[in-house]
């Protein structure tokens, strides 16, 4: 693409140095902060500048945080019984949107994957171990995705944590609400029998 | 969403706000900038700030310019006796990308839409009037797309240039190449059956 000016350049190839933003999608953002008055790029710039900079990890749960402690760590109202470990910060806000819990979290950063060269000191292991073992935590929830590496992971940890006498739970996996039979995959279906649960009626 | 980060929360507000960027996508954005180093950020935040207070509008031709004329008008190379109307800036970095062009360019800023409210004073109109007559212009090229507005545009524009003595002259409309007849809609290939050309064989 031809742009005939040097800063409509530089500020499309920023752009598209994101992910999922092509030279083209790019375009079509500078071109509508220049239609715009230039506080709204100003404001861009500065929210975007200001949050990398002020960005800090949770020192207990290695969330992303504000302080030295994220929102949820530091929230008197959930309860500190209960931590549950997943991935990535994603899964956090995954898990928060549902509002079915109100325990606390531990990012482990990733799945341990010897293909990827991924090993537990690379993940946020010794913190989680350290943070049960400094007691008060009655149960570790793993919320980790059902792959290959995200078994070995919570098979990994489970062993790590069972000297310790916290309870170790996995996330309910089997057929998704709305979920087709006919197209679930195999394994999904055939674990979903074998670990079925009793029914417990329409009550809830 | 639930980001238990005001940081994180404003920076996916600022990015949304930007056209064809949702709250999923802007949190993809800011969140593969947290794992960058600052640097990215400030290097984003940086390009963006200083094309928006620095960018200018080309004072012959209206495009979007680093100095007081943009690359295309300044270019000596380029033939100064051809002047290209087109509604806006992506036209000309479309013109500009085929490579077939070598004159200059007038931006209009639009066509005429009273639909829309929009009428020959909110458009560069005057500015194109006073260059035709200030010689030098030898043809006017109208490459505007060929809507009823455009069309419009194309005839009022054509009758203001009238007594300047200057050719005016639209871009070729007929089917695309490529393109399949079955398909072309009636009005198209209907009147590039009126206005065939003569077959002018493989030469080129």
């Amino acid at each position: 693409m031809n742009f005939s000016s040097k800063l409509i350049e530089e500020a499309v190839h920023a752009f598209a140095s994101l992910p999922g933003i092509g030279r083209k999608t790019a375009l079509r953002l500078v071109l509508h902060l220049v239609k715009q008055p230039p506080e709204m790029t100003q404001q861009l710039a500065g929210a975007l500048v200001k949050m990398r900079r002020d960005i800090r990890e949770c020192e207990q749960c290695h969330n992303i945080s504000d302080d030295k402690r994220c929102a949820i760590c530091a929230n008197p109202h959930r309860d500190q019984r209960l931590v549950c470990v997943v991935e990535g910060i994603r899964d956090v806000m995954a898990i928060e949107d549902t509002g079915q819990y109100r325990g606390l979290y531990h990012i482990l950063g990733g799945v341990i994957s010897p293909i990827e060269g991924v090993g537990p000191a690379d993940l946020n292991v010794d913190s989680l171990i350290q943070r049960v073992q400094a007691g008060g935590v009655k149960e570790v929830i793993m919320a980790i995705s059902p792959t290959i590496e995200g078994e070995t992971t919570i098979f990994y940890l489970s062993k790590k944590l069972r000297d310790s006498g916290v309870q170790v739970s996995t996330i309910a996996r089997g057929i998704s609400f709305g979920g087709d039979l006919e197209y679930a995959d195999e394994l999904t279906l055939g674990r979903s029998i074998v670990a079925r649960v009793p029914y417990k009626g329409m009550s809830e």
